[in-house]
């Protein structure tokens, strides 16, 4: 299966708020919504830019996923992963499995926005923390 | 100034080889250009998904900052920038500098693909190395 888009880029950051003044007075880019994600312990904010989101992710606990990768990262925010549109998430993770790809998500399960969304093991991926999305 | 668009995201690799076959073979993306850019010490190649282009770095030897960034990721690669496609590099350089980004760029300078590029300071963008670009 092939991806129509990237769907959004996610960006670990440590405070939203500075972060969001930062993508809206220097980038120039305008924060559309803000979305607190209980279940993946973290805050977004989104940007759009062209076809592709900007997603910012501020963990909300120290059990966060991001928290783990901004304190790896020495404390700071960067870069955290890229998320493809495919036209059925659990269809591509199926693809990706056989072809030995490591999965961190077996199966979809609900993200921000609404997406079904699964992840693929960086170990496989060649250290890009990679997503795939679908709108069902 | 607004970017228009994101033009790539740069992803740095220790073998563009079995990167490209990955990227081909479980993204299923098709490679279009391998380009050597001597004055960063790279190779690259190329892939699109929707507007956005994927760019893989191999440094082509240890003086690359590439290499360099692969070092301090453990010896991996990984998600390495965003370049975003500005109407003028310059232009969009000097209005990150008056809003007190630091640059790695004071002016833009030629990249792949003919584009006329210039990166932004990391310690300045909440850790995200950001290219700005322009076809002029």
């Amino acid at each position: 299966m092939t991806p129509s888009h990237i769907e959004h880029i996610g960006i670990a950051v440590t405070n939203l708020e500075e972060a969001i003044r930062y993508w809206e007075d220097v980038m120039g880019l305008k924060c559309y919504a803000i979305e607190e994600v209980v279940d993946q312990k973290v805050k977004t904010a989104f940007f759009r830019c062209g076809d592709v989101k900007i997603e910012l992710l501020e963990p909300t606990c120290p059990e966060s996923t991001i928290a783990a990768f901004i304190e790896k990262n020495g404390g700071k925010g960067g870069m955290h992963h890229i998320a493809f549109a495919m036209e059925d998430t659990d269809q591509a993770l199926n693809e990706a499995k056989d072809k030995g790809i490591r999965l961190i998500d077996n199966q979809s399960r609900p993200g921000a926005e609404g997406l079904q969304i699964g992840f693929l093991h960086p170990k496989s991926t060649l250290g890009v923390l990679t997503e795939f999305c679908c709108k069902k």
